[in-house]
């Protein structure tokens, strides 16, 4: 505890102007004049800029029985365009000293490149380019396929875990892109060809589909001359289909599976709910849920700690898990791992009768005053990290939410009442829209 | 018992060649030019024919989203064409003594008049022309896909056990069309317009995507004629696209849910487990599936009846239900109706307890050839009815079989062993590939 208001002496005193005028991030926004938004973020303690291009396409975009393109084109980018040898890219930027990667979610693709500032236009000439000029034989997407595969093996198919929320996910979503893994399903993934890639590639990468974010030393009037000059000749995609998100058929019956795997060796009870997520305009149930998370389950004081781990010994860890920065309709995820001698029976019975306990006595006004400041000092802490401020503008730029969404979000936060989460609580955590799931070793599953 | 052993007599004498000399149909097949399959049956016992339009396309077809479109077409093709006004096409059907209806599952949608013999080349005058010239008015749909709310809502939403239906389905396929309900999810049918009815409808009707049928008081050459007469101008649609199916990933998490509704009156339980289909030239272990669901469910003196409802009186009714026609991995469902003082653990827990003992104690061969000489009887009373024979060949062709696979399906039924069953059954009943669901009233889900 002590450590932890050092911190915040220390995080306040630095960033004293935001804590004292309240949160503003030192972010300018535009639009080119093919659609592409731009958001600068200027940070000038060191002479280096991220570089990023936020694609609004992710997993849930993906039609029937192609799981897995969207991660699998983030591979591919990497291969040759017209002017650049597979594999440039990135020699390229770490030739600059700079590194670069990408990540593929359900909602989005990234693309960046950390480099120093005076490489800020070469690495959208780059990124420019490979927007547009992709060039894939058969030969290296059958070689980046099996990559792909044996990414999945080592992650998904080796970790009874990561096997077990897949399954999880799947029953918690009747209708909707996010109950396929990102990755893709295994099957399918061993199906998808360049044909594929490229029908993805030509419908979703353009401009008018694309956030440009760069954050660093770098000013805005900078970024808008390059951004003209490298990407504002790239033409929109006339003909950009909107967002097709099914959505999910009234969820009524409470689900539960069990997943048995010799390789398990800690044995735990999740569950998840189905919870709305940031709605543009409208975020206020999902500051509620993020605090929610919190007190029921965000470290050793808040309520499934004290009343699974200290108070009854039943679980040697508990925790809840909600992140809002969804498109559509996301998860509220809670797990307890029970004690030696616990079984998940008890430990499932222990976590109903807390959250049930939760409920009825209310919310402890201190706590959440507490979990209002550790929300506020980790923003503060936030504040410094110019690619962290990126990254949360790209993720609310890529699932619906504006630049005003993303600005007004820590005050929402903090506007958020004990009665607006024990609402929120109450709404989400029906049976009828949960799934339960035991992870258990194949011992315990035949017994 | 005495009873079905007269009707089987009857039926023999009545049927005598066709069981002397195995079962074969009557049918005849050919090709239109433009990819229209043909299939004649003859039966000149009575003046009359039906005359059916099948297409390859079910509510499995349909594109993310649009729930319900293939059923809500379905009941738009009864509106006007450039010829006809809206309803026209019944009155007349109607006016020449005859009757008309549709219906639409997962794999096929079909259509179909029964009209006296000299009327046929009326009836495919009218169909050709619904195939091709479809005319939908906005106010026509809207009133339309009101009708199908209330279809929905009288068929399903006042259905507790439709809704529970829905669920277990929904949680059963990850992956795959049939998870969703073919009416359609009713927030999806409120969206439903008539640019995706003419969508799936350009898309998918046409000759090349179609199988006629056509039994009754006719000959080849007859059928033959009219066809080439009226389906024969129609040009095939070139950019038919194959049947998308998206297939399941593995299926590792034994899962089930609890369904609670007030309107409940007879609580029970209900397993599914996912299921091989019949494959073209593999009809072998849909064989194998459909004895064991007789077998095991199949009425009153069926393993589950005798252990569930007459040794232990645990059940008041028991099921076993399979049909492997379809185009993909299907469901071989049981039911346990408890009795009134039995709970639906223990009725559960009996019913896994038959399951296994089945598995032990293997197949009583007198058993098995009672359920084959209820099989053939059957098929044999079958051959009594062109309509019948109709039905079977359309569902056949339009879910991946051949008029040969359709021919060879009872002998290879008759030719299935007690260890093909318990092989087939040990290769299905895992839990891990299950659902098990629990319909209850509201008042035993608050105890």
């Amino acid at each position: 505890m002590i450590r932890w208001l050092m911190s915040l002496i220390v995080a306040v005193s630095l960033a004293l102007p935001a804590w004292a005028q309240g949160l503003h991030d030192a972010v300018t926004t535009f639009t080119l004049d093919n659609g592409m938004q731009v958001v600068v973020v200027e940070d000038h303690r060191a002479p280096a800029v991220q570089h990023m291009v936020w694609y609004n396409v992710g997993s849930a975009d993906e039609p029937p029985g192609k799981s897995g393109i969207a991660h699998f084109l983030e591979h591919l980018m990497f291969k040759a365009t017209e002017t650049m040898e597979s594999g440039e890219f990135s020699q390229v930027v770490a030739a600059q000293g700079g590194r670069d990667n990408a990540f593929t979610s359900y909602d989005y693709t990234a693309y960046f490149q950390r480099v120093a500032a005076d490489r800020l236009g070469l690495m959208m000439e780059m990124e420019a380019d490979r927007m547009v000029n992709l060039r894939l034989t058969e030969q290296e997407v059958e070689t980046e396929r099996n990559v792909i595969i044996e990414e999945r093996n080592s992650r998904v198919e080796n970790n009874p875990r990561a096997l077990f929320g897949e399954q999880m996910n799947a029953v918690q979503y009747y209708n909707h892109g996010y109950g396929i893994p990102i990755i893709g399903w295994k099957h399918e993934i061993e199906k998808l060809g360049r044909q594929d890639a490229l029908d993805f590639y030509e419908t979703f990468y353009a401009p008018n589909n694309a956030t440009l974010i760069v954050s660093g030393d770098v000013t805005p009037e900078e970024v808008r001359e390059l951004a003209e000059s490298h990407y504002g000749p790239i033409p929109a995609n006339p003909d950009l289909p909107p967002r097709l998100r099914t959505s999910e058929p009234p969820q009524t019956a409470a689900r539960r599976l069990s997943f048995a795997d010799p390789r398990v060796a800690q044995p735990y009870v999740a569950r998840s709910y189905l919870a709305p997520a940031r709605d543009s305009g409208a975020q206020e149930k999902a500051a509620a849920l993020t605090i929610l998370a919190e007190l029921l389950g965000g470290g050793t004081t808040s309520h499934l700690a004290e009343e699974l781990q200290f108070d009854n010994e039943i679980a040697v860890y508990s925790g809840a898990f909600y992140d809002g920065t969804a498109l559509d309709e996301t998860t509220f995820d809670i797990i307890v791992v029970p004690g030696a001698e616990v079984s998940l029976e008890d430990a499932e019975a222990a976590l109903d009768a807390a959250l049930a306990g939760f409920l009825d006595e209310g919310i402890d006004p201190e706590d959440l005053d507490r979990i209002k400041m550790q929300l506020r000092a980790s923003q503060i802490y936030g504040q410094d990290s110019a690619d962290g401020i990126a990254n949360r503008y790209g993720r609310g730029l890529t699932t619906g939410l504006t630049v005003a969404d993303v600005q007004a979000w820590p005050d929402i936060l903090q506007a958020t009442t004990e009665q607006d989460i024990i609402e929120a609580a109450r709404a989400i955590l029906r049976p009828e829209a949960s799934v339960t799931g035991w992870l258990m070793s194949a011992e315990e599953a035949s017994q």
